[in-house]
């Protein structure tokens, strides 16, 4: 028997936990705060995304605030260009903002924010290093499950655009994110770092990112023109808003942890009954899956 | 007016040829060959595949034959995994082996082919370097369109897995690959560089692919289970075989030229007029699309 499926196997992601992996070591996972889980409900499939308020407490704030006041909800992903983001709101400065004249009466409720593509690595960060060079930051590594670009001379750290990266859009200034928001579906635009607030990522349900309606990029940069076509954000709710049975719960293999060690050292090292051509032991940390399991 | 759609202009990938791009030059553009271009149809449109037969002639030679063979008509994309690949053909030594009779009998039609994971580095290679370091290559560029690896000394050059690379999957011998093909749909996984035969990329239709049915990568590692689910291959034809007035029409730009030494500049060196923090001055060479156009 053929076991073509089977090699391929070992080029997998390692989002997942093998079965065969042993001991289970429950200390090196972590709980998902209902409170930093946002919910966002499409005709495919619920997306489940983490927030980090430790990167960015002005912009997780706003958005639960806009969550709760269901500012998202009925609204859509009104531009998405395949193998880049999906970009989700009222998408001011497009037709869409007078198909939705309730939401886009509400948005001087919501001044521009302060922006927050950096934050110190304060004492509190614990920063996991990846171990190897990065073409885009002088270290990258994970902080509590995110990825994160370091620069220890200037004390500085951010969240990096790897796929699934959730972030909010903005103008050409700098302090003008206000409401939307995107989310990486593509090879990661890493030159987005530290000039968008990033600040949580998707850790259910990106196929059901995937299977949005596309924009054309030669028309308006993606924005479809059709709102007919534009699939909608069906609601959007944080995961705190829910009565505690019918919260999804989700565990984050903590980056800290020997288990996310021994992830990244298998990874760097994979099975050499497979590989014709050992990979130089690096590792692209947009392409590193951080664990996520959900409990029943 | 809020232009948030606007200023992700500028980060957008540089797929599209904008329309203020002056002047035209008809010489940095090539049509793609017929012979070269393979047209799968999904369900969900048409994703169109250019071959390179230049990195890997028997493959090519082997991909034709089993399309004029009819061989993936009705046959699926049986194993897909979420933000890695998507495997199609008749899944040996998965379920589907059996649900596809005919074809599982043709197999010893098509024997397992010498691996070409890469080719010499001969005269004819017009390899573009990028200009900059690579964690997982010594050298990176393009070759005639396709992203490349290059390790000059050795005088190898190969091509690189990235997002829309075109592969044929194998067993765990290096020279055992058949009839399955497979096709990046996530985050570069540079390591199987040189360790599968990676000749071709799509250059149509990669959102098609995003659609696709996903597996459970922790079943089976992404094998669809229920065969119902699977996404078929409706047809897959090679546009030379079509009447000409038939075949859709697409044009590359050409990696050596000077518009797509513009590209790059262009993208390395961002407007300013949105970039808070200045990007590093390089590219990731799987997040550089190569120009397509579609000519009516």
């Amino acid at each position: 028997m053929k076991k073509t499926a089977l090699a391929l196997a070992m080029m997998c992601a390692a989002a997942v936990v093998r079965a065969a992996d042993a001991p289970e070591r429950p200390q090196d996972w972590r709980s998902v705060d209902p409170n930093n889980l946002v919910l966002i409900d499409t005709r495919y499939g619920q997306v489940a995304v983490e927030l980090a308020p430790e990167f960015a407490p002005r912009h997780v704030e706003r958005v639960r605030a806009l969550i709760r006041a269901h500012f998202y909800d009925g609204l859509s992903f009104y531009r998405v260009v395949d193998g880049f983001v999906a970009q989700g709101g009222i998408g001011e400065g497009t037709a869409s903002t007078k198909d939705h004249p309730k939401e886009a009466a509400s948005l001087s409720q919501w001044p521009p924010l302060k922006a927050e593509f950096e934050r110190s690595t304060g004492s509190d960060a614990a920063f996991t290093p990846l171990g190897n060079a990065d073409l885009f930051a002088p270290e990258v590594g994970h902080v509590d499950g995110f990825p994160a670009g370091r620069d220890a001379k200037a004390g500085r750290m951010w969240m990096l655009h790897c796929p699934g990266t959730f972030a909010f859009a903005r103008d050409n200034g700098a302090d003008t994110a206000t409401t939307e928001f995107y989310i990486v579906i593509g090879q990661a635009p890493r030159r987005l770092d530290r000039n968008l607030t990033a600040f949580g990522r998707v850790i259910d349900g990106m196929q059901y990112l995937q299977k949005l309606e596309r924009g054309d990029p030669k028309v308006e940069i993606g924005v479809i023109q059709d709102v007919k076509r534009r699939d909608p954000i069906l609601r959007m709710r944080l995961a705190a808003d829910l009565p505690e049975k019918e919260r999804p719960k989700f565990q984050v293999m903590r980056t800290d942890s020997a288990s996310f060690a021994k992830e990244k050292e298998t990874r760097k090292n994979p099975a050499p009954d497979f590989y014709v051509h050992t990979p130089p032991p690096v590792l692209d940390i947009c392409g590193l899956a951080v664990p996520v399991r959900r409990l029943p």
